[in-house]
């Protein structure tokens, strides 16, 4: 299969960066291509701009090969941190330049047809906030965020996501056994 | 009263740019002051750098402004389009960068504690979905994003939000009528 691996954290050498080349490794380990965006280290611009926004603007050479990677995969992984509830700006500018009418959804007769070939998604998250005031507080809206108004919106129906917290008062002990646990579940989920 | 007034959307005359130019306009008759960005007219950069990340990091002019005007405010309107559940990456990321720990929230020993003077938020966001989808399918996860997971957070209790749908379905004589109501709503509650 070939997996789209999307990472959107700002520093090299982060827990993230670690989750994303982790994912990579046991993917290609189980035989399957990676195609895989460190946004941050690509200096991916997120700024939808208005000559972008028609069905059928004209789009520069990345985004263009980004829609076309999107389509071209068989299942999708994305990689970041919880930043206010959301991912990072780089990675939802992401989503709002490549997750384009037409690429990743249509509009039909009966309301909206998810267009993505791909019909499984893992996400992994990590933030600092205790598991239960996360549900408490906030109720865990990157799941809702993920798995319905993205992947679910788009037709992938086969959704796993993992958050890792907290990461500021974890031990390099549970951090590695996190980091197991990634490989676990790309593993068995691919 | 100062106002900090935000708007994320790509193109001038839209209608998220009527309604942030009406609600300047009666901020201002109400005798308000209005701090007004709009951020994508600015150029406004929404990717937060490493070199950020650090509670004492020295900040650029620009970010160093926002943050004072942040501080500064009595209350805080934003007007966004509804992009995947969630404002454009442009404003998202006016959020992770100008939200900083220490300006808008610090941690104590019982927890989170807001810092925001303001104590007042109205949010204007524009969608296509008919309302009784989006609370069926998504569960409108915008009224959850600003008013708990942003402002709540940083201790704005007195929130209100107003969206307007379908906009794309929408007639002029309800556009018309939704502007006078963002009037209203403005004069109402400030």
């Amino acid at each position: 299969m070939k997996i789209l691996l999307i990472l959107g954290h700002q520093r090299p050498g982060s827990f993230c960066h670690a989750i994303a080349e982790t994912a990579r490794e046991a993917f290609r380990s189980a035989g399957h291509e990676v195609i895989y965006h460190d946004l941050y280290a690509e200096g991916f611009d997120p700024i939808l701009p208005n000559a972008e926004i028609a069905k059928e603007a004209e789009l520069s050479a990345t985004i263009a090969r980004h829609c076309r990677e999107v389509l071209d995969a068989d299942a999708y992984g994305i990689v970041h941190p919880n930043w206010w509830a959301a991912p990072p700006a780089i990675l939802k500018g992401w989503l709002d330049r490549v997750f384009r009418q037409g690429v990743v959804y249509e509009f039909g007769p009966q309301g909206v047809i998810g267009k993505l070939k791909g019909k499984r998604a893992i996400v992994f998250t990590t933030s600092n906030t205790p598991r239960a005031d996360e549900l408490r507080l906030f109720g865990d809206p990157l799941e809702n965020f993920w798995k319905t108004c993205v992947f679910g919106f788009c037709g992938v129906e086969d959704f796993y996501r993992r958050n890792f917290e907290s990461i500021i008062m974890s031990t390099p002990e549970q951090r590695a056994g996190w980091i197991e646990e990634v490989r676990q579940i790309v593993q068995q989920r691919m």
